[in-house]
């Protein structure tokens, strides 16, 4: 894989914070180039001729084999010293490319964008320049290259602070769950318990859940109340 | 004012909305370029040596003369034709400087950010470009040039989904104000009026402020009680 100057925006990049979920840790996927023991997040450049959104979801694509999900643009990097030519070198190298000069060494302003998925329903792909892509535990992560686990931070602040409103957004839950499923979001991406009562007091005060009559069929003597988000009206 | 390629990274710039209050409406600061009709945001450019933070930073103090405020990054704009050259073409054809190519006609993918002041404390100045400054009020703003509307739209739906959270970070009330004055900020932000009692209440549950014993000393019958800001601990 060559980048060709001529195709690419120079000093720009995009750096994802892909979170997954399911049920129990929050996750986060991260790429290991070849031969390096880099570990990174999916990240990549922006095409002359397209737009910084549509090149994060081709690229994301490319990258990952990660599809059709919904993202987010949480903030852009700008520090004069993140971009570190030398773990981009041996990136290349580690492909048994050997360059002098290239536009990937310069210094690059990485636009950061977010997604929260359940992670049971993709299947990520190593492109050709990793070794394997897989899903880390965001208490567990590896080190990683530039300012990778900063974005991550960042990210993790910005989805904790913005959770409220953005549940309708990340196809997390099923059509149906329970408040204890909802409850268990929570806790993962806020990293802490919650009180039960006083968790179904704000979800319910928030508006955006609607009960329903059918009841989780699960045996339990004491069967829940299944919810949905409530639709929202096109026209609010 | 002549951009040296060499001193800047291309292809990226920053935008800034300046959002101004002092008791009654939103305002917003808007440069006029010299014999052109075109209105914008404050903006420029990043020096390959600078973070992109203190470029934002010296530039608007350049542009406007306005220096020492809190500026918040919020989103970032590149959607494929947000940048017009012709656009460009005309601005610097108004200082009598014609040129074919340069640098400044491509395309821009620009990081917004906006800062929220009480403009009795700040005399903007317009720079070499510029015929004007000025403030304008929010509900009766100039076309502006490019995509600079739609910049402001997303600053003003960030400033107003934040400002619980934001209020301390902008000095924009004096060290002692009254729970009027405080609503009046909500409400010029917010674009429409508060409930006295409801506002008090939302206020108090915030946790931020204090109250003093202190009361106005308007000479008021009834006078209002003072509040400031709790202190937050540099530790937390």
């Amino acid at each position: 894989m060559v980048f060709q100057a001529d195709d690419y925006i120079p000093n720009i990049s995009y750096d994802s914070v892909i979170f997954g979920f399911s049920g129990e840790k929050l996750k986060i996927l991260i790429l290991e180039y070849h031969n390096t023991g880099t570990f990174a997040l999916p990240g990549g450049f922006i095409r002359k001729d397209e737009d910084l959104d549509r090149a994060v979801k081709r690229g994301l694509s490319e990258r990952t084999g990660i599809d059709q999900i919904y993202l987010e643009q949480f903030h852009t990097f700008g520090a004069l010293h993140r971009s570190n030519p030398a773990v981009m070198r041996r990136i290349f190298e580690g492909q048994g490319i050997v360059m002098k000069d290239h536009w990937i060494f310069d210094r690059f302003i990485s636009v950061g964008y977010y997604a929260l998925i359940n992670y049971d329903t993709v299947s990520p792909k190593p492109d050709a320049l990793s070794d394997s892509i897989g899903w880390y535990n965001f208490d567990s992560l590896p080190e990683l290259m530039q300012d990778h686990n900063q974005i991550v931070e960042k990210a993790l602040e910005h989805l904790r602070n913005h959770l409220d409103q953005k549940l309708l957004s990340f196809n997390l839950l099923p059509e149906f769950f329970t408040m204890k499923d909802l409850q268990q979001v929570y806790e993962a991406i806020l990293g802490e318990n919650q009180n039960r009562a006083n968790f179904q007091r704000k979800m319910l005060g928030l508006g955006i859940l609607e009960r329903h009559e059918k009841l989780y069929s699960g045996g339990s003597h004491k069967a829940p109340f299944l919810y949905s988000f409530r639709k929202v009206k096109s026209d609010s």
